[in-house]
């Protein structure tokens, strides 16, 4: 561990959101010192946070002073401005690194990179200019997702279609930007594994959880999935692989559809990731202390699951059902400490265990 | 649950040391905004506090704005001054109340306090003059404590005694200020009881922890115990007593010595406890969460153990240490951002899942 950084360094992190939040703590239990650098001044990270950079991503001076201050920089979201990516990587380390961030902010790059490693995805088109839409038609024929290809997140920038013209319109209604067109997975269940790689190129996987949305959000996650061994073998191994071909640092999310009895990569993203929040109540070291490690250049924790654990998240006013889950002796609460509740808005999460592992 | 405080609210945290920085995280984790007051500007708890006020205890004006500015007042040391809490009190809910903190404050108040509810603790006598040598040979017989009624933790403030003239110079050696003379017990090992009480008056205790200490400091923390369920439950009722008996909203630490098969109280803390941290691993919901529920007018938590844990302290140099804990599986790390390391400090502990409980 020669270029660990010893307690008390800084952890610098960008974007304050729940993620930041819980990086903050984990950091913290670890002995360092987080710097968070989020434009919200009521950013729900600035909460355990020894210090809050309030600045805009396009504030190259505050980026500057951040990344002076700190020593070391990582994210709580992937669609960082290149141009603050470029300004923060001059002055400091930033894991995980910009191939890992690069390929994961375009879907059509993201795609294209996961085949390369031999790994499975729906097959997909390149939608950037109406003269696209007549060479896609084999893909509409089973119905097909057009997304776009950067900024989209929990089912934003994304629309159903099935003819030429729910493609052209779906293509106007997203701002006529570069797109992705994905034929649709019919899929029995959603999985994802969170992955971890360390400075020494050890690489660690959770165990694969199962995923359910609602209105295009993770509602709830379960550990352990029922699906075959096999299975949750072939999810971890593909994390792996991606993991190693980005020579990453830190925590990966990688989703994937279980279509007749095989697995299908829909995407990743190079963060913690809301599908592996169980690990808090599920393990001895849980997804944001395994990314601080890497991070930080510790070696990682084995990630193994101590409890059964169900964990849902609670949108918007599902926050207003909480005494429940209060008086339930199997239930451990997170909320985010924000203050407006809006529809749709991840305010906390529930980890229920649901029984020890055998 | 009429009284509780909602999201958002602010809770003030006197002490920024590890306790405060425990609670501050748990009270984040719940959605409650933390004020830490410390005077020290790199007080551990400040590094995950939305606010830390600088300033002294006897700083009339600073805990006028700090009550003025938060919900609800608690604190992680017994040791007050009488001034800040009348101050404070005025203002705004402090819990632990005011008896709880009077009792503990004072060793001789604390053990008359403990016999008056059928409890027992070692034999003792009020030494606060010269005059009072003379009256106490009976308790030197068997080897004796003096201890200063106020203000002593982690073995400060106390010297053994076996004769006449060993007791007055222990008196001058403490300061001739008031003491208790507690007669040695011959134990078989040390226990304590973290638990709790809330608004509603439920009182809650996790399982009773085995500790030893090393140089009058607490080393290391085992549950379950060894001892009979018997003994068990009798601390578990003393506890339920003494929370009872002062009215008390909070989470209470109370320490028990094992003597030919019974129990005799040694002390009690009315905090957040060093021997109740293997809770942060072994339940759903630990120590520090238990208690900002209570203060907030949360109810409690059932407090079931889910894993055995060992707890061991890193006490000054032990934190050079920590390579192993790093790759141990089943060991959790809680490091508590302390910048130098002195002999005798607290720097950190490590919960060690030893198994699944059955």
């Amino acid at each position: 561990m020669a270029n660990t950084l010893p307690t008390g360094s800084k952890i610098g992190i960008l974007g304050g959101g729940q993620l930041g939040r819980m990086l903050s703590v984990a950091a913290s239990r670890l002995g360092f010192v987080t710097y968070v650098y989020d434009p919200d001044p009521n950013a729900p990270a600035a909460h355990v946070a020894a210090v809050h950079v309030c600045a805009g991503y396009d504030d190259l001076d505050a980026l500057s002073d951040f990344a002076d201050a700190v020593d070391v920089v990582t994210y709580e979201f992937e669609n960082i401005p290149t141009a603050a990516l470029d300004r923060l990587d001059a002055l400091v380390a930033v894991h995980p690194g910009r191939r890992a961030l690069a390929v994961s902010q375009d879907r059509l790059i993201e795609k294209t990179f996961i085949q390369s490693l031999g790994l499975r995805v729906a097959r997909f088109a390149d939608v950037s200019s109406p003269t696209d839409f007549a060479t896609v038609q084999s893909l509409l024929d089973h119905g097909a997702i057009l997304k776009t290809r950067r900024l989209g997140y929990d089912g934003k920038g994304q629309s159903g279609v099935n003819t030429q013209e729910e493609l052209e319109s779906a293509w106007r209604s997203l701002g006529e930007v570069p797109c992705i067109l994905e034929e649709r997975i019919p899929f029995s269940c959603e999985i994802s594994v969170i992955g971890a790689r360390d400075t020494e190129g050890q690489i660690i996987c959770f165990d694969p959880g199962e995923n359910e949305h609602k209105y295009g959000i993770l509602h709830k996650t379960t550990v352990p999935t029922s699906l075959p061994l096999q299975l949750r073998s072939d999810a971890v191994l593909a994390t792996g692989s991606i993991l190693r071909a980005l020579d990453y640092i830190g925590v990966i999310g990688v989703e994937f559809f279980v279509t007749e009895g095989a697995l299908c990569i829909n995407e990743f993203a190079p963060r913690v990731h809301n599908s592996g929040h169980w690990t808090q109540d599920g393990c001895v070291v849980d997804q944001f202390e395994q990314h601080i490690r890497a991070v930080t250049g510790l070696p990682l924790n084995d990630a193994r699951r101590v409890q059964n654990v169900t964990m849902v998240n609670l949108i918007g006013s599902d926050v207003d059902k909480l005494e429940d889950y209060y008086r339930d002796p199997r239930s451990a609460i997170h909320l985010y400490g924000k203050s407006e509740i809006r529809d749709g808005r991840k305010m906390g999460h529930v980890n229920t265990i649901m029984s020890e592992t055998s």
